[in-house]
């Protein structure tokens, strides 16, 4: 019993210390306030740093962890390239011609906090800083970089994270089906997850089995991860979730629990996130894994 | 005589057969109208395929070409990922938010022919093509085409691209000075045809003396781009043009006429495009940079 609650405090532990590695080096690797244009650069830094759960970042983190660790410090480069990639895309979501949110991460959207036209550059800029950081990645062999550049190019292109969000928004008020849900969150959510497991392995040992098979890992804990993102919208707290709530159904957009109800939904989830888990198979001693597809599953923000 | 008229003649001849073949290569690159969702990549292909002069591209596949023409097809797709890049600016740049353009390339801007909400995902989309078109780019050494792709994203990035058109925005109907508009001009405009040359030559032979001095000359050729750009919105006929006009000075924005006047603006872009020559030195028998200088400096549209 002791030894079970200090592995879960040991992992508590390095999920908090690795948040902050991972928000030190986007910290870093980001462009000063002080640079020019410095507006453009204060939005970039507002809506990428703090406030993030860095789910993405810490799968790729752990994810190599797990597959030898060999290129530690690269692995946080390419954790950081991910949130600026996820950061781009939310910047992008919430502008008034989008899904039209005010609050992002318990505070203003950038849009709210500078203007639309900044909020699409800084969303702009931060996708070319992800490539940029992946790019830049040193002591990895050339060969696996290029492999997780077109890995985070593809699941953030237009037949995955950009399609899924377009079909997002163009189907809002059509009739909700299973077909169009599994359309909407493989892509919009789940692509670049398994992204970010597979670019983690990839940085280790470049495109194996192993990588493929923790890419469908990260397909079924992102589909898992979105599906508790519908549930959170439909029965969460505004103040912990800090994001605007019960807009899906006011907006008609085609959720999970819209196909199948709150209940089914929520056994879905557990069940895709233990097929993930077993895909996964071994996590180390510590099971690193298993605690970040624990969050996903149990979080309420 | 009959020698020079037939050299000008092998370079239109060679110039028009260049510029399908980039279309035709971004073409087959580009997913298809009919692959989901199908107005996202119709979004994309009908704004990044035909009218475009593709100066961009050309400078890109003739670089590479004066640089020995190693990797041709490689070459070629490089071409077509800048020009992926550059469409996806114009997409943007034409928002409702931003510069508020209608037409673009003598048809409707894209937010006009589909909606703010799919302009902004398909230039979205067209950024992370152009980046996994580099990647994806076979037979070359890895290590050069992630020195391609630093390139790229650098130049697309806060600092350049992105940063030059913030300021632009910013500095509307503010007082017109020579460090405002060199500031505009090098980053939003000159910043990535100088990419264009020098990914053609990193391409060729990684980054050396000889791709810096190539980058050294686009930036100039590309801020006498930008001048020649701004005396096209003062005097430019519109139906030629393809776009807007007179729109600059209606919307206070700094260019290059409004701080030294027309006149000394001419002088100014053509003795940077000599100098830009200059600087390029052998262009091979055909002179081909020159011939897209000269281009650049006479253009009408």
């Amino acid at each position: 019993m002791k030894k079970m609650k200090s592995k879960r405090e040991g992992l508590e532990r390095k999920f908090r210390n690795d948040r902050i590695r991972i928000d030190t080096r986007m910290n870093e690797i980001l462009p000063g306030q002080d640079v020019e244009p410095e507006i453009l650069h204060e939005a970039m830094r507002y809506s990428s740093l703090d406030g993030g759960k860095r789910i993405r970042g810490l799968l790729c983190l752990w994810t190599h962890h797990i597959c030898g660790n060999r290129y530690q410090e690269a692995a946080l480069n390419a954790s950081s390239a991910l949130e600026f990639l996820h950061a781009y895309t939310l910047i992008h979501d919430d502008l008034p011609s989008m899904d039209d949110d005010d609050i992002r991460r318990g505070k203003s959207s950038c849009h709210i906090k500078y203007s639309p036209a900044i909020a699409i550059l800084a969303g702009d800029a931060l996708q070319a800083l992800a490539f940029e950081t992946l790019a830049s990645i040193k002591s990895v062999p050339a060969e696996y970089l290029l492999g997780a550049i077109r890995t985070m190019a593809n699941s953030g292109g237009s037949r995955h994270l950009v399609g899924g969000q377009a079909a997002d928004i163009r189907l809002e008020g059509t009739e909700p089906s299973a077909e169009k849900v599994e359309f909407i969150h493989l892509n919009k959510t789940a692509e670049l997850i398994a992204a970010s497991m597979e670019i983690g392995a990839i940085i280790s040992e470049g495109n194996t089995e192993k990588s493929k098979r923790l890419r469908k890992a990260g397909i079924m804990a992102g589909l898992a991860f979105q599906i508790v993102d519908d549930l959170l919208d439909l029965e969460g707290n505004q103040n912990i979730v800090g994001k605007q709530l019960r807009k899906d159904s006011a907006r008609g957009k085609i959720t999970y629990p819209s196909v199948y109800g709150p209940e089914k939904s929520r056994e879905k989830a557990e069940s895709l996130i233990s097929e993930a888990s077993r895909l996964v198979g071994d996590n180390g001693p510590a099971g690193l894994i298993d605690y970040i597809f624990d969050l996903i599953i149990n979080r309420i923000h």
